[in-house]
């Protein structure tokens, strides 16, 4: 059976129309069937001029749940979910919630989305913060960012469960049996880096997880691990000041390049090169980011996503769903909780030493 | 009088030889005179060859002070400015101390030369935390972010500081009048953020800065502020996975030319537009990074500096000292004490509104 995905047609800054051309596309490429949340008057005249016509779009697995509100890009996140019962978000929320669909895909307020996610489908067992996931392109594959911007406060336990919840969505979506977890640092060596720096190495070492130690920015697209923790404060600026970075260097390439006809003319030879590199780059081939650790599986997508965008999110939601990869967050979260119990009660440090390596999945 | 520079030789993975090259370079180039610190029996042979001969050196305005030890790039910071009296760092800092020079230039162990510079040099009055500060390329011109690396824990009033010393720097080096100061946030509504930086803002409205609101990682390179105020933490990753972002960035463009006839021939054609814009990323351009609040101008260069990354930081030190950036800190530093004072008992949450505008430097 092709995975369910709601499709929040409201969320964006170019919603619903490209939201809804992209949703079209997903659906004509087959492998999902949607439902598509917003007010159907307005919905479902562009879902079927994008069909072509409505024969078309009964042809496609597409479906409408009318919701007349729209939670705005701006608003303030818990007021708006508090007053809108009846926004796309809640009400895709509650579709999924309630088994009529398998995953929630929307390119909204990513506060009002995360709080309302956590509202109506609630956390995984044992799952104490929610994270947001971003899959960063490096020289040979991926690599996972967590949290990017969830969490702006952290404690140990919870960069812990990051690092739990990365490395099963490398497995299960990756395919790499035993991710290389690392903690972002100021530094590689142990030592560096604060109290609760110091104090999350020595936790991740015992964690089930294959920690490789602490890398710091330099590695973030080096390939050097496969999961990088940090809070949700670094992480976001991270994420967004390379996304900044990559477009104005774009930006300045193009301007470069305009005002030299030698150099016009080196472009249109190399425009297949050119077209690939860009094509690495460029955020609407991954579609949206995780929110791990919510009890069902929840993408959020760019606020200025395009239909691309939006159709790579779905698949990729699709895929979240289809590979079960809550179900391996909550056995491993249950199993670090019973690390986390032979070693004393929590909230004691640990002793990195006496711990030994045992309870380790190292290769 | 041309600005005296000490340059630890010592410093960085390549020295000494790319360190005393760039010295050398440095020296031809005038405005500027030199101490080389360093086992002089190492680095007088050096930089002869540099020269061009023992004539050709002596000719150049370079002394040599003897200083034995050296401190490695991996060494314990404490430990290891505690043991080595006699490091060319340490031999270099006391050399700026006691006037015999002007300003301190090493591309050494970033954590020795900031304790270090901290122990000899002493803070400026009333700076409670001496802060890295990056010049960043943006669209238009320069960002300045602070801190890069120096605090990972900061309190409201280190960001404070950061901000004013930020400005301080861009107006005596850029010439920029009334520098645009942004804190560092995670989204741009006044609300956003924990309760520290909903505190900052509210600081920094009153703050003598012309201080124009929250930017979130997105602005780091778009050029709306001249001064980025954050956490070391978080400065350390931004500026490192964007440098990172870039390395993988032009290697993958040169793997994906490498690959395709066409693409070399067009690469050859844009042989100057590309080295434009690569002269416009490179880091070597901007030397080093000043280390704002200590008593006595000091640059820290990249590790990996090479010779012309040296070249820079010398000239920059020599303009951050020629432009005494430190009197107008201490002055401001000032000012912003007297703000407080006003304002009731330090750390007592200010009332935004109450205080009103009126010592605010906005145009």
């Amino acid at each position: 059976v092709a995975p369910r995905i709601v499709v929040d047609a409201m969320g964006g800054d170019h919603a619903p129309e490209v939201v809804v051309e992209g949703a079209v596309h997903a659906a004509r490429a087959g492998g999902v069937s949607l439902v598509l949340t917003g007010p159907e008057a307005r919905i479902r005249p562009l879902a079927t001029r994008f069909a072509g016509g409505e024969a078309p779009l009964q042809s496609l697995p597409i479906r409408f749940v009318d919701a007349p509100e729209v939670i705005g890009m701006e608003e303030q996140p818990v007021a708006a979910i508090r007053r809108k019962k009846q926004s796309s978000i809640l009400v895709g929320l509650r579709l999924v919630r309630d088994n009529e669909a398998d995953a929630f895909v929307s390119a909204g307020n990513t506060g009002a989305i995360m709080a309302a996610a956590t509202l109506v489908l609630g956390r995984l067992p044992g799952v104490e913060r929610p994270a947001l996931a971003a899959l960063l392109p490096t020289k040979d594959g991926t690599t996972v960012l967590v949290d990017v911007g969830a969490n702006l406060d952290v404690k140990p336990q919870h960069l812990e469960q990051f690092a739990i919840m990365g490395a099963c969505l490398m497995r299960a979506v990756r395919g790499i049996e035993n991710p290389r977890v690392a903690l972002l640092s100021i530094g590689e060596e142990e030592g560096k880096g604060n109290e609760l720096l110091r104090r999350v190495h020595q936790d991740l070492k015992r964690a089930p997880v294959n920690f490789v130690g602490n890398v710091d920015g330099k590695d973030v697209f080096s390939g050097h691990a496969d999961v990088i923790v940090t809070d949700g404060f670094t992480g976001n600026a991270i994420l967004k000041s390379c996304e900044s970075l990559v477009k104005e260097l774009f930006a300045l390439v193009r301007r470069e390049i305009d005002g030299s006809l030698m150099a016009r003319a080196g472009v249109l030879l190399m425009g297949p090169t050119l077209r690939r590199i860009g094509r690495r780059m460029d955020h609407s081939e991954h579609g949206g980011v995780p929110l791990l650790g919510v009890a069902r599986p929840v993408f959020i997508g760019h606020g200025s996503s395009s239909a691309k965008s939006i159709r790579s999110a779905i698949f990729a939601a699709a895929t979240f769903a289809e590979r079960r990869v809550n179900e391996a967050i909550e056995e491993q979260v249950r199993q670090l909780a019973l690390v986390a119990q032979e070693d004393g009660p929590a909230g004691e440090p640990h002793d990195a030493v006496a711990s030994g390596d045992a309870r380790k999945v190292r290769p």
